[in-house]
């Protein structure tokens, strides 16, 4: 099993569905996994930034270190000649998905990689249902509406539904090749 | 000035010619902040991988943490609609660049990019001198030698020389536009 640079592989020995749980983090790992098993796509986390305050060179060792938000979003990479990148969002909300789990930076990161002709999304877990909600339908809501939050029914209309499936995961590229196949990202 | 999630800016305070020297991948922030700061691409260095062994919650502080391996090159992003994602390597040989410096995870990955029709090079600082090799010349040199390091008249001949420009520090994205000009990348 390949394991990407992902810091959480440090808190367990062993990842398996029964003692990490199904959180979404570990479906899109799955998923990754599937992908770059299978040469369909080239996917990865990238690694938690951290800031780091203190190393011990002798021992390489860092002994003082915090953890620092992104502005890009933690997913990214290569499918079939298209630059991929996505965020994962989970929200124990039912009704609503608090648009504060996007900060400024990544927001518009996301307008940089519209702008740049490239795909990005985002991934949410609500209600305990999977979406993918497309970078320009993100967009679109923020722009037009002062709302804080995105209403589950907008994302139940403009997003597509992702269903686990024990060997790939949340298959998400199924939906970016239907978004593809209706021509909506531009072409080089 | 925009600052990347690179732990480096957390050991000075203010990064200039004069504080930081002109190291490689010093230069590189620069021209990719210049992309950044034009719309013309989109490209970061991703964070370094940390092995995290001890964290007080309570601190939000990193007590024990260790430097990782990338098993993927250090920068990537998106640049009109391309994928792209290179390394900066520095060898202090003059007549040679050891291929211990490009780990083997690192050779599987530029494969897997030029697979799923990427772009990918090394950005190689020799002579004082900085080279473009595009990932194909660098696999085909792995594939054909079994030489355990690339000759400087290799990387001369088959790479493209970057001159070190003021703002735009090293321009890599000219040399790209020659090469997607040539014919040389797969399109969708």
């Amino acid at each position: 099993m390949f394991y990407p640079n992902n810091i959480k592989k440090t808190y367990t020995t062993k990842n398996t569905h029964a003692n990490r749980g199904m959180d979404l983090e570990y479906l899109i790992e799955i998923t990754n996994e599937y992908y770059l098993d299978h040469d369909i796509a080239y996917i990865y986390k990238k690694p938690t930034p951290i800031g780091i305050v203190k190393v011990n060179y002798s021992l390489k060792k860092i002994e003082e270190a915090y953890f620092q938000k992104a502005s890009t979003l933690d997913y990214n990479g290569l499918y079939n000649g298209y630059y991929i990148e996505f965020d994962a969002k989970e929200t124990k909300k039912k009704n609503y998905f608090p648009l504060a789990n996007v900060h400024p930076h990544q927001i518009q990161h996301i307008r940089n990689i519209i702008k740049g002709k490239g795909i990005v999304f985002l991934l949410i877990m609500i209600n305990d249902e999977y979406y993918v909600l497309n970078g320009q339908d993100f967009i679109a809501f923020v722009d037009a509406d002062t709302r804080k939050s995105i209403p589950y029914e907008y994302i139940k209309t403009k997003g597509y539904e992702l269903k686990y499936n024990f060997n790939k995961g949340l298959d998400y590229l199924k939906v970016i090749d239907k978004l593809i196949g209706d021509g909506i990202y531009e072409k080089n």
